[in-house]
């Protein structure tokens, strides 16, 4: 009897299946110090329990995208194993911040499926939630990826296409209980610039690069305890390159972008996002964000911006996205879109 | 007056003494998250405080490992500095979890001594006991290594060969005070194969690899405290290569295992083990597994399961471990004996 | 309206000037752990909070370095990021330990001004200040940089050159409050020699070595929040290497002097320090030591040893500092100059 995890194959998801994903995972100080020590992290709110708490916290979260990384993390096994793409990502919110000591696990229920034409594989969607000790929903998101079939025999589903929005709207965003922006220090958070300073459409070179090394995104994956062996495992792809786990370059994106978005504290939602190209060890990442929008809140002092953040490597033209065929240029790794509180 | 630190040859050892080695060391959160960072972690127990107190535990303790790790680095500078060889290990008992927050320190006790007949080294026996800041015996283990002689006219000792058990029995294994896996969840725990799924003799293959990096084996080695330069200084050997501490083999190896293993929780015995061959910066470490035997315990669903852990580098056929002249094959780097708990 | 962060240029400072500096930082035990995987870090008291509490603290600290290296990197984007040289160092002071869940910020005063006879830089010279929560300044020392001007048509300042101590007298030192070595216990600490075993112009062959990594070095200074492009971009220099940051040098040195200096626990001021030549991943990190003087203090049992610590890389002749022509040898990194406390 084979013991070991053969993934699921398309055929094997059921939309309103909701599949309870191992391993649960508590998160600390040390997970805390890892991040800053993988990604030039340096927003304040994440940095400083003193600064956190004058914004109305208990004291410095573990950072939105470590959240993130630990709900993704969980439903690879399950959701990714045979997976041949990542397609989409849409409707993601940060629900509630995660404090050094919670525990973490993730559900994700089955939303849609569509077989595709060829008959070999199709995609499902997921929507993923996190969950912490006291069951709590820290975050939840969709995904839809492509599952490879494991029995080619195996009929088709009947198609169920979610509806997505194509952005979370401001007044389904759920800003941090106690948020407050009032006393926000400018020069501490390292950025003079506020809400009132960034217009629709302005686009920010952040200037910063890092060159990607094997180790550095090794660690940060297992940290996350994603383990699908494409990106450890050197002898598995036949050009013999480790694939850099997408999630790495999102994190090593937004913490560029502290570089001229220093004051877009909290990511609280997920708009969408692509990994454009595939990103290899000895790339070097920069970044460049985009403002799409913005929104008031209730909260004191606190506003909502949306940004499209782009990640690129070395070669990337200025504010280069897409060619005129409409495809993303091969310079770009990630086009991500994302709702981010500032201060007003 | 020289002031660094020599170490001990054959001849500075004698039947009885024991040794109480520097550094004590205080290990928290840091060092939790850092083991999740390094290896692809993910036994359910050592991941989730949540998970552990619902097995009876005050909370999820440091992996047995890190336990072993930071015992065994401190006996680096008294026990290894000449040695030639790191020959075997027996009767290792895991008698107390390491909770964050607990301080480790080492002592050993020479057992056993026997020069070898070209009178230029001998064998050294030692039982290490590592105690935390309550002077509790954490963990013990009988550890062999062939020692240089500083002089080689120092008088061969009396040749004292301790008796030593060739598996630790399991009325000698000491179960965690408290441990139940009555409530044990097999999903959180990513499999959901019991002790009684698995057969003695059966073999498995955890499929899953890592490419080992520089960084990582030096950050591993480093966090335990082993100092050897052998495994950091790249100008010592005239190779020019790192020799990979044989403990970073064992961790990844148990870690690749949970894919077929998850529910392998805990190591409460080592039963013996040998670093078959070098392992280097870019060999790829795999893993497989044998179940050697398996008995039962008196605490609440816990079984005892007998494995062998074989870790192999790229280029291992399946399941080989010793060719025809009953040596090791060169792609194995591991042979590891021991028992762990898993619920019934 | 640019929003990145252009740095300081010559002009752009006055004597007198008081910069508070972003982004407040908690340090914790995931940055005791890294810095103990990062470094050959053995220093008992430092290790151990049992050790550390029968020395009279309340726990251990975290590593001096740590406080010196948090503090610096928040320098950096206001100091050195128009930076061409980093000059010196002077009168650096700890004055407060750093533990587990401190917040620290850092403010620098211009205490120094000379335009450079080309017009085209000059040497501005800071004191920082490290604080924590309580507002205490817990470190702090003095550095000149040379500064390129922005604006080559901006009028010279009046030159103003701080009269700077060239070693910090031992009674301005400040030993840590309640600090004792009565009880001091050798045999863990890992070294027999005490304070009265080490004579002035004794020199110290530290004899381990460590093989520079780029991901190591770059999750070290990313640890501190220093994001200087030239240690992390390969594509931002010329020959395509990256920098590696001094203090990553002063920390694997320190480190490595554990064997010979394990009681040299605690440093306690920092009288000067150049960067003789640069580092790059590749390079084998080792180090010598030569005690430059010894002073006695009124806490019980603790003596000071004012040590010069030298890094050299592979190539260097034992003790060699300086060529005939008085200029640093090639193989030479760092040549620091501190006093610490040391058991009596």
């Amino acid at each position: 009897m084979a013991k070991t995890n053969p993934g699921r194959f398309f055929e094997d998801y059921k939309v309103g299946d909701v599949i309870r994903h191992a391993v649960p995972r508590t998160v600390a100080e040390g997970e805390r110090a890892l991040y800053h020590a993988l990604y030039p992290a340096r927003h304040a709110l994440y940095s400083s329990d003193e600064f956190a708490g004058a914004c109305g916290l208990e004291g410095s979260p573990l950072d939105d995208l470590v959240a993130f990384h630990v709900v993704f993390g969980k439903t690879v096994p399950d959701v990714s194993l045979n997976a041949v793409a990542n397609l989409g990502y849409a409707e993601g919110r940060w629900l509630k911040p995660v404090y050094p000591g919670d525990t973490l696990r993730s559900e994700s229920e089955v939303i849609g499926l569509k077989e595709n034409s060829n008959g070999k594989s199709g995609v499902v969607y997921v929507r993923t939630r996190g969950l912490n000790q006291m069951d709590e929903v820290v975050l939840e998101y969709v995904r839809w990826v492509m599952v490879r079939k494991g029995n080619l025999d195996a009929p088709a589903p009947e198609t169920v296409l979610p509806a997505l929005a194509k952005v979370v709207a401001p007044e389904d965003i759920t800003i941090p209980e106690g948020l407050t922006f009032e006393e926000y220090d400018f020069d501490l958070a390292g950025e003079a610039h506020r809400w009132g300073d960034y217009e629709i459409g302005e686009k920010i070179d952040h200037v910063d690069g890092v060159t990607i090394e094997e180790a550095e995104h090794m660690i940060a994956t297992r940290l996350w305890q994603n383990t699908a062996k494409v990106h450890f495992d050197a002898t598995f792809r036949e050009d013999g390159q480790r694939l850099i786990y997408g999630g790495h370059v999102i994190s090593m994106a937004r913490a560029l972008s502290f570089n001229g978005l220093a004051n877009a504290q909290m990511i609280v939602a997920l708009n969408g996002g692509a990994h454009a190209n595939p990103c290899f060890s000895g790339n070097t990442v920069k970044a460049w964000s985009e403002v799409l929008d913005k929104a008031d809140t209730d909260a004191p002092g606190v506003g909502l911006i949306r940004l499209r953040l782009v990640a690129v490597k070395e070669g990337a033209e200025p504010f280069a996205l897409k060619g005129e065929d409409g495809k993303y240029k091969p310079e770009v790794l990630l086009d991500l879109d994302y709702w981010a509180v500032m201060p007003k």
